[in-house]
C-alpha cells in the first residue's frame, strides 16, 4: 500500500519552484509556473497541479519556450490595450508582469485588455481570472490551443479546446468563477477511456474520416466536437478570432503547425478582458457586489452548484490540512530535482 | 390557395414605421424599430420579423414601454464606457444614439462598452453586432431576458434565455455573426412542439416538479435548460452578471417580478463591447482582416457553415428579388395600420 506525505501549500511551492529552477528557468518563469502548479494541486485540480511540471520541462528541452525569458511590457500609452510580450517565455511571467497595469487602467477607464503575445501556455486560466476578480474586478479570459477540435458541421480538426473562463469578485468569500475547454471534454478524459477500455460517450469525437465514433483511438486519430453544438463551435471560432488573430498571435491550426505535436505546450498568445464594476454600476440604484450575491443565493438556493466550488471545497481543506502528495508522486518530485532536464525526453 | 406579395425592403421598412406612428411612438422609436423588423423579415429570420409587432404594440399598451421615449446619451467623459438611458423606450433608439460614441471611443482606445439601461427589448442582437461590424469593429453583445431556465443542476426558472452574440467584421462581405440564446431552445420551439402535439427532446426542460420532461405543457410550467449542461449555465448567469448586475440593471428573475408575465417585451438593460482589430494587432506581423479569411475558408472548405450563413442567403435573395409576405401577412399590417393600439389586446 503507498503511503501519503503531507505538504503545506508553501512547501509545494518550493519544491516545485526548485524543479524549475534546476531545469534552467529563469527567477519570474521558475516563480510564475510554481504559482500556478502549487494552486492547482491545493484546488485538488489534478490535471493543473504537479502532473504538469514534465510537460513544461518537455517544451523547455525540445526549445519551444525560452527558460530565461524577461517579458516585456510594452510602452505604456492611454489607450485600453495593455501589451506585454512574454518573448517566448511562459504565459504566467507575463501575466504577472503585465496585471498591475491591467488593474489601473480598468480602475481608471472602466474596462480594459491585456494582451499576451508570444508566449508558451499549458496552465488553467482560472489562475489569472482570480488575480483579476482580487483586485476587485471582473475578468473574461481566453486563449486558443492547438487544432484537435472540429466545427460543427465539420470533419477535421480546426480549432482548439480554447478554454474560455469569467471572474466576478465576491468579498469575503471565494469568487464565482468558471474556467472550462469549448470542447465537449478534454483530449485527457478522452486518453483515460482509452486506457480504460471503455467507449467515449456519444458525441464526443469523429474519426479520421470525419465520421462520429465512440471508440478512443478513432477519436485520438480523429477530431473531437465542441460542446453544446453549433454554439459552442462559434465561441470557439470567436476565441480563434479574438485570441489569437485579433492579438496577432497563432490561431490553434497554426500552433499545431509551428509545434508538430500536441505533447508540447501551445505557443501562442491570450485575452484578458477586465471590467470594473464599481465603474459600470455606478449613479445606478443598488450595489452590484451585494445584488450579486443575490442571484448566487438563488442559485445555491435551488440546489444548483456554483461553477468551481468543488475546487474551492478543495482548497479550504488544503489550507486548513495540508496538500497530500502520494510517495510516488514526492519520488517524481525527488526525481525531477536531482535530474533537471535529463528526466525528461 | 393564399397568394402572396413582394415588397422592397424600404417599402416593408416604411409600412412598420407607419404602423409604428400609429401606435403612438416617437420618431426615434418607430424609426429604429422598423428597421430591425424590416431587417428581420428581410433575413427571413421570421420569428424577429413582422411577427414581433404585436408584441412591442402589446408593451406599449400594458404601459412597460414609453413610446414617446427620448434617449439620452449620458455626460461623455474620458473612460471605455459609453452610457445611454433609454428613459422608458425600446433599446433600438437608445444603441442608434450610442453608437457613434462608442465607435469613436473604440477608435481612441482600442476597446470601449456602450451600456444601455432602462430600456425594453425584444428584438434580436445581431442587428446591433452589424452595425458594429459595420464600422470595422469586432462587437460583443449580451442582455437578460426573464426567469424561464433553470441553472444546471437545480430545478426551477431562474436566468433568462439570456442571448449572446459576437461579430467580427469582413471586408466587401457579410461580417461572421453568432447571435443564440443560453438556453438550449427558444421558448416559442416549445410553443410549437406543444401546438404540434409533439414531445421534446430530451434534456430542453423540467417540469414544475423540477424533474426532466419532454412534455411541452409540463416545460412551459416549470423551466427550460442551458445550451451545453453546466458550461452553457455558466455563460448565461455571466450574462446576468455582466448585463443586469454589473450595468445596475434588472436581472432576468426581477424583470419577470417587474412585469408579472412573459408576454410582454422585458424591461432592463444591456451590454455591447466593441474592439478594435487595428488597434489589437497594431505592431504584430499579419492583418488581421485577412488572416480572419484564412481561418473562414478552413471552416466552410470541410463543409462546415459559418453561424448567420442562411440568414445571409436569404437577405442576398431579398436584395435581389424583393421580400415575400403571405396575403393574411399584408392584411394584418393594414390591420395594424388602421386599427392601432386598438388592434391588440
Amino acid at each position: 500500500m503507498t503511503g501519503h506525505v503531507t505538504l503545506t501549500h508553501k512547501e509545494l511551492y518550493q519544491r516545485v519552484e526548485a524543479i524549475f529552477r534546476k531545469a534552467g528557468l529563469n527567477d519570474p518563469q521558475s516563480r510564475a509556473l510554481a504559482k500556478v502548479i502549487a494552486a492547482g494541486e491545493r484546488d485538488a485540480c489534478k490535471s493543473h497541479g504537479i502532473y504538469r511540471i514534465e510537460g513544461a520541462m518537455r517544451t523547455v528541452k525540445a526549445g519551444k519556450v525560452k527558460p530565461d525569458a524577461i517579458p516585456e511590457l510594452l510602452a505604456a500609452d492611454e489607450t485600453a490595450i495593455v501589451k506585454v510580450n512574454a518573448r517566448g517565455g511562459f504565459a504566467n511571467a507575463a501575466f504577472e508582469l503585465g496585471l498591475p497595469e491591467l488593474v489601473a487602467r480598468t480602475r481608471r477607464l472602466g474596462l480594459a485588455a491585456l494582451v499576451i503575445n508570444d508566449c508558451s501556455h499549458f496552465s488553467a486560466l482560472w489562475p489569472e481570472v482570480e488575480a483579476v476578480t482580487g483586485e476587485g474586478l471582473a475578468a473574461l479570459v481566453m486563449c486558443p490551443s492547438y487544432a484537435t477540435v472540429a466545427p460543427a458541421g465539420g470533419s477535421r480538426p480546426l480549432l482548439g479546446t480554447n478554454p474560455f473562463a469569467f471572474g466576478w469578485p465576491r468579498q469575503n468569500q471565494f469568487p464565482y468563477v468558471f474556467d472550462f475547454a469549448t470542447s465537449v471534454a478534454a483530449r485527457g478524459e478522452i486518453e483515460l477511456h482509452r486506457r480504460a477500455g471503455k467507449p467515449l460517450p456519444e458525441g464526443w469525437a469523429l474519426d479520421a474520416s470525419g465520421k462520429p465514433t465512440t471508440e478512443p483511438e478513432a477519436a485520438l486519430a480523429g477530431a473531437m466536437l465542441t460542446f453544446g453544438g453549433h454554439k459552442g463551435s462559434a465561441i470557439g471560432t470567436m476565441i480563434e478570432l479574438l485570441a489569437g488573430i485579433m492579438i496577432g498571435d497563432l490561431t490553434s491550426p497554426e500552433v499545431l503547425d509551428y509545434l508538430g505535436t500536441t505533447t508540447l505546450a501551445p505557443f501562442h498568445g491570450e485575452l484578458i478582458i477586465a471590467m470594473s464594476p464599481q465603474a459600470f454600476a455606478a449613479g445606478r440604484p443598488g450595489d452590484p457586489f451585494s445584488r450579486a450575491e443575490v442571484l448566487f443565493d438563488a442559485i445555491v438556493g435551488q440546489g444548483a452548484r456554483l461553477p468551481s466550488q468543488r475546487r474551492f471545497a478543495a482548497r479550504a481543506r488544503a489550507d486548513a490540512e495540508g496538500i497530500l502528495l502520494a510517495d510516488a508522486e514526492i519520488e517524481q518530485l525527488d526525481r525531477l530535482l536531482s535530474l533537471g532536464l535529463d528526466a525528461v525526453v
